[in-house]
């Protein structure tokens, strides 16, 4: 079974190899208060510095999933006012969850065309000016959106800390780091390791914010886990062999930068292909090529149609991503991650074409 | 590298065998909301209520750590009042968390030789009928402590819920399920598979209480959780991965009963040994045996004495347990997990006796 579902996803094939690795050399055994763990985390919060291109600044921390990341910049960050803004099914979760924990959060969703600029537009200076925590979704799994983050254009104050959710691409494109103040995501989509792990990303203002406020009424609060990473520790027992995974990955594959290149270009190949293919009646789901998110395709057609795909991958032992929420019967997805190679996409394309 | 620490322990190694089939089988890739995820779940959730003997009305839930399962029983089941009777770092540790939700929450600590129904007998009925929610440890990791939860024996209300924490017992030792509302454990104990997974067991009265409650304000509310089990589904993304192993252990492990003897008759060959070895000064920290946890034995000496022991561990590759919080300097620890075999332990005392 080859799978394209957009997370869980198909993972990097030497994982098996790592974590192989990981029985002969006892890591799976490895208490995560031992100096050994300590090195383990160093290690790879500085690959990942490293090869993702973090701020130094910056701070990484692992937890165990972005649903509980969501939930985390409620409980640490967020003063007293967040907006979410989202056109989709996941963004509009987030604000459903910090609606409950924040009595004053808004939200405001937006065209499947727009972009978050234009959204950002609509808003008032002075509803601006009372914000103090935006919930942005970078990558929005649901329809395949994908959003430029740029602080200056979306003119909320500067005080205002900038939260986004980058489940579907962290790992897969470069992220503008510095453009944000938290980014949260999962392991089992761009980073091509078995579910069961998230990765929280903070800013030196994040931080700050955390430090105001100091909420420390939760056993995930920001400040109890930046205790622990100075240490090189985490706040509880983690998922230590998805760390070991990300560390070996870390270590050998290629700069985010040539990751980016690849998947750019495999989406380059998927858009060029649907563009001509006649078998099917498929649209991309966002009209704007700028729009869309180059690891997760989201195509529009006839409920018929998309029962056709489906099948016919099914019969070939390939898992396509079903629609979701509103778009759950005329659309269907396809990731398009770092571990997806130029043969599984061709693979695909021969299912289709056949 | 051979380990006894008390979790992250040595894993059972056949689960590198069965990590292999998840790899063969696609499981690595599956999408938690597909109908292969459920059937996994489903299968797994029903192996374990045999092999464990859970009552059939109690339900399971698979998390990320028995610390969010101590935070789920503060936001979804503590009405108003709950009681943390504890004698360790853990049980300690809990009732922290839960007093920053729970604003009048009490505790009460023990002395280590005491029971649980001894601490119960020195609190009033007055005392007792305000608690709508009891906490307690059945095995306390810092010290080597086990308890029999009784529920009479503790003379509080029949509404009152019963909440225990079982985290170095879980899967090593018959549980007596009924005589509380919620048990809760982390799988790297005596689940013995990598860290990163938790379970959490309710009973229909803990569920009711959920009910009663309506507590939905945080992601992992038991409420939303129960939604997505009676699908056979999970609240998030969940380490598939875990829930796999947790699933082949089961199919081919002996049945509790079975583990429960192996566990006892190790037991009796550690306290045999500490007995009768003139090598080192160690006694038992928990003098009465009827109080000790068979599946972690702390052991008290002086400071040297302890130093010497972990040092000739470590020159002999084996981790050992050091001692925990106010048990730092004169105590260390040997888990006795189903994963350490007789030879495991034969090896250990060959080190200890060389």
């Amino acid at each position: 079974m080859l799978s394209f579902y957009p997370g869980p996803s198909k993972v990097y094939p030497q994982t098996l190899g790592f974590i192989q690795e990981a029985y002969e050399q006892g890591i799976v055994s490895i208490n995560h208060r031992s100096a050994r763990f300590e090195r383990l985390l160093k290690e790879t919060l500085e690959n990942l510095h490293q090869k993702w291109d973090i701020p130094s600044e910056y701070t990484i921390y692992f937890i165990s999933s972005a649903t509980e990341a969501w939930e985390i910049v409620a409980e640490s960050l967020i003063e007293q006012k967040s907006m979410h803004l989202y056109n989709g099914a996941f963004g509009k979760k987030w604000s459903h969850y910090v609606a409950q924990i924040i009595p004053q959060a808004q939200s405001k969703e937006f065209a499947l065309n727009e972009s978050l600029v234009e959204c950002a537009e609509s808003i008032t200076p002075q509803q601006k000016s009372s914000i103090d925590t935006l919930c942005l979704v970078q990558s929005e799994t649901s329809n395949g959106t994908g959003q430029v983050i740029n602080r200056k254009d979306l003119g909320f104050s500067d005080d205002c800390l900038i939260a986004v959710d980058a489940t579907s691409s962290m790992g897969g494109i470069q992220l503008p780091w510095s453009e944000a103040d938290v980014w949260l995501a999962s392991c089992q989509k761009c980073m091509g390791i078995p579910a069961g792990l998230g990765v929280l990303i903070c800013s030196p203002k994040a931080l700050a914010r955390a430090e105001k406020l100091q909420h420390k009424g939760h056993y995930n609060s920001i400040l109890l886990m930046e205790q622990n990473r100075k240490l090189f520790q985490t706040h509880y027992t983690p998922n230590v062999l998805g760390i070991y995974l990300l560390n070996r990955l870390s270590q050998t594959l290629p700069s985010i930068q040539e990751i980016q290149q690849s998947t750019l270009e495999k989406m380059a190949i998927w858009e060029d292909f649907w563009q001509h293919q006649s078998q099917f009646q498929f649209d991309f789901l966002i009209d704007k090529k700028e729009l869309r998110l180059p690891t997760v395709l989201a195509l529009q057609g006839e409920a018929s149609e998309v029962h056709r795909i489906l099948r016919l991958a099914e019969q070939n032992h390939v898992d396509l991503g079903k629609g979701y929420g509103v778009w759950k019967e005329n659309t269907f997805r396809i990731a398009n991650f770092p571990s997806h190679t130029l043969e599984d996409i061709h693979s695909l394309i021969q299912i289709i074409q056949a």
